[in-house]
């Protein structure tokens, strides 16, 4: 870490943070430069937060991390990619793996109907919210339980493995005893208590980025599985928030490159959410994989129109046996036969 | 509702959405623009999710709310303001209400040494840390219920009620027991289970405002808190994230005045996080006063410098005794002796 | 146009607001829903912005704006897809248009080792900045015409087409002498001097989408050179400003792939200060093809390290080479040799 | 200026960024940490963008600039308040300069009219807009020369000041000619071609953030100007774009204290734009005050529902009065009669 002494700090003020820097296990470097002097704290055993607070010290204007601040999510430490496997399904191997489905569970009719359709066009997981985080408590919020049992329904008569949303710490082992992998959604993304409690479960996550969360926060996010002790984390890109309105959220496919680059984690795309505008879901799941994605989430509903939730930015069946055609002819990742 | 056809939408599909809107169990006025249709779905019962999900329908470009979709929170429903009462501190009321105290509870020692300064300089409730919502798995996460039992004793030392943060449901009723207002931090702001829990609470709600939530959002989040029976809510401003990078947030405190103009709840402000900088708290402190803030939320610290969370934005105590004396030249609001 | 009066308009506030309709020449149609008044002023030869001024009326909400703002720019106008040829190079038919070339020009040397490279690598425009638009004051600035003429040069020696930015009305002309495209740069999107300025040259314009700009105000700032009477404009995203600090803007390729739908202008993306990281460049360049772009403008630079500007977003000769590499084994677009 | 080493960075890499740093002029002072190594570049003399351009050297993962970017408009440079003499208005000393009027000047009546009554509840300037720049092509454009001459004889029926945009350096000299104080606009913050122009006029300046403009790139834009030979300059913030919609922009008070803090320039608020909403222009006025603003820049109409710009955030005549006279309650800043 670095301690930026501002322009007019006395001798006094630098050498008191001089001094901290050694009670703190770090051995200080001194630069004194043309304009002001930086005070380098070298070492691997201090106290690293003691050292964030000098920048409450007089005569201090910054203190900057040098260090990478994640670490087990770090390609730094394992150079090897992780694929996660869920159920049989590889991602982050040679596959792109495609996850489709619902955005709530409506009826058992509903999500059986979309399974076999996903399943004949060439999806490899099934997707479908049970509980739903919804912006307003007078919008539909998921069947529940009752939606966890057509999910397991649905995945016995096709053989697709389910990813679904846990809201909440309390519902995590019921959650865990239907699906497949378990999904952290975006507005969860920084429910520590949540992630807490999911890095103990036997699970695969699938974790969102949060609308408004750095790379940083979001790989840090995903620390807190890791940490926890449990490895197996897809990530997914889903769209951040910014001034554009024309597109529900902003999809930002160059932080799923760099997370290919700083991460050893899996990273998917989501498109729907991303764009909010099904027009959009065909172009941007082809930017997604040319980005270096591993794979996409796809909303899709049998009508549309008549969706509980998000039918504006699903595709209908045959919307999304198109999407798949067009997928194929990218010979940047194989999409075997489910 | 107002549905609004493309430019090219056909005969067929405008009449399909007018038939959908009967369905749903409203009436359907056309406009015939110009350059396009315009259908308005008028009626107090129909079934609104149906029409939303309408933009998914053919020869649509968009749907339109017009209603408010908030109800319990909106000066709409209610036009006298919420006063919310504390342990006996009223917000919301003619006082300005200062909320002080360290981010973390971090010792005994510390917390009574900063309750009874913030008491002499006239805070009205203690604020500090007892569950810490922390980037990284690697930073300091609190005291947990060590520190609730020392926030305990410094409210009876000092007669200050205690505001505390609350990051999971489980920890609800514990946390409940010993402080007197419940906070959910930002990035719970649509931590949907947690807030359904607190709606149960005979405690008054601190609701944050989320990094990236809009003011509309925002309501909404606390509508889950008065749907769920809660009416003790208190709305805080805490910056939202934008491209500048010289604050930790942008302080929108136009939010403030808005919200004060939309609903009857009370509004705070907090200039710690913000800004993250201490040299702006006392500015931005003024400022949410004269934007009608009915009171502020303050980070106070002994030593910022040795501070384990936030130092960079607490003021020390004399810091706060300054901001204090600064505050009552201020005629807007009366600062009335604890 | 629709007037949305509050939920509280009295009756002479909706007759007042139907009469401004009708004396501004608009039919008003009233639709009275259950909670709130819609009027919908209809016509097309009306005083629209004097309808927009109704929001300041008393009992007015919001005044939505139901057409769509641009004329000359849109697909509703035109169906068929504009080919904007610049010197012989067709942009926005079926090849991909690579453009390549410095930030800066800096030498004679300098251009031309680029030009003769990326030429050989497969670019079909040769870019280099002569006048640059710089943050501070005291960075370089550019060459000037001395650079104009290294551009012509270099032109004549590959047969390669120049386009390189305009920043002053003052300079188009002459910057018009010399290069094929004249660039506008996002910081000038909205300078409307310069736009109209422009409007009159005969000369292609190519116009780079403002870091905070929507889509609506990108296509607009189009507009006024097609209303002006220049119509062979191709657009240019290269990352809008948002929270996310890891990458120096986000690129926002749904943009693309929106403009592409709403437009039939070319859009072309701008990977390199899109993302500011060469190492973004090749994956994101890969994701703007399959988001459908027209073309790419890339950064190349013999020497990155020693740049006067952009080095850190610059690919170097091979690196450049890679990436044209890598985009033919893309299916989606055929890149011819040049 | 420091240059990070990546974590991988090898002895080769390390050396070759040593011996450029020598080459550019300053000394190389190495820490070599737990992690990582840190070279920081330490001299006065040398060449800082050759040292920025290592970001792209191998083995480099940033360089970090220490040193403030602005000198001319810096408070390290200069101590004491600059104070702007407007033809006799003092912005920057002790009173609050509030500069009212319409948008844009529509008529001669307009004007004078609007122009007597800011001046009897307390202008101190008269603003007015004879160049508007609009988003659209189709929206009024301004009166050019005709409105300059009215806003002279309104200023002189007035004795107020005028200031007014310009948006083309090729209408500098005549806009100067009529008007006491040129503004820049917000979209031409960073029209560099402008900036210089302006350096260069013996009239004082009024430069307004651009809505994606950092801190630190509207200092710099002011330091164009006294770089160029202008120091008259008064700085306006007038609100960034967010993901909010609520409000047109969101005002950045925490800039306008902090600016007051890194510069000895004046600074203004314009709640006006910062917020679009008139309801929210006396609370966000009074905040402006609280944050330490030297004055207000305020639209106000004579009857804004029929204002040709901007009506929907234009206070009317008695509006204005009213805002003036809650200013007046507010003692922190005195308003002397004009």
């Amino acid at each position: 870490m670095l301690v930026n002494m501002s322009s007019g700090a006395t001798r006094q003020e630098i050498d008191h943070v001089i001094e901290r820097i050694k009670e703190c296990g770090f051995q200080a470097h001194v630069i004194e430069g043309a304009e002001r002097t930086v005070i380098g704290a070298v070492g691997s055993s201090g106290r690293r937060s003691e050292i964030e607070a000098l920048r409450a010290a007089p005569g201090v204007e910054a203190v900057i991390q040098i260090a990478t601040p994640f670490k087990l999510v770090s390609r730094q430490l394992r150079q090897t990619r992780t694929v996660v496997d869920v159920s049989g399904v590889r991602i982050g191997a040679e596959d792109l793996v495609v996850m489709a489905g619902p955005c709530s569970v409506e009826s058992r009719e509903q999500l059986l109907e979309t399974a076999q359709a996903v399943k004949a066009s060439g999806a490899r997981l099934l997707r479908g919210g049970a509980y739903k985080p919804r912006t307003s408590p007078y919008d539909f919020q998921g069947l529940g339980v009752e939606a966890l049992r057509f999910l397991k329904e649905a995945s016995e008569a096709t053989g697709l493995p389910i990813v679904t949303e846990v809201m909440s710490e309390v519902d995590v082992e019921t959650v865990a005893e239907y699906a497949d992998m378990l999904q952290v959604g975006a507005r969860n993304m920084q429910n520590f208590s949540l992630l807490r409690k999911l890095a103990t479960v036997s699970r695969p996550i699938l974790l969102k980025r949060g609308p408004s969360a750095t790379v940083k926060e979001w790989l840090l996010a995903a620390e807190y599985l890791l940490a926890g002790g449990n490895a197996n984390v897809v990530l997914c890109e889903r769209g951040i928030k910014t001034f554009e309105t024309a597109t529900r959220n902003t999809l930002d496919l160059a932080a799923v490159a760099l997370v290919k680059e700083l991460s050893h984690l899996p990273v998917i795309a989501d498109p729907s959410h991303g764009t909010g505008l099904r027009s959009l879901i065909t172009p941007m799941s082809k930017a997604a994989v040319g980005a270096g994605a591993d794979g996409l989430l796809i909303e899709v509903h049998p009508c549309p129109e008549r969706a509980l939730s998000d039918g504006p930015q699903s595709l209908d069946l045959n919307g999304f046996a198109e999407l798949m055609k067009e997928l194929r002819k990218d010979p940047l990742r194989v999409i075997r036969a489910a």
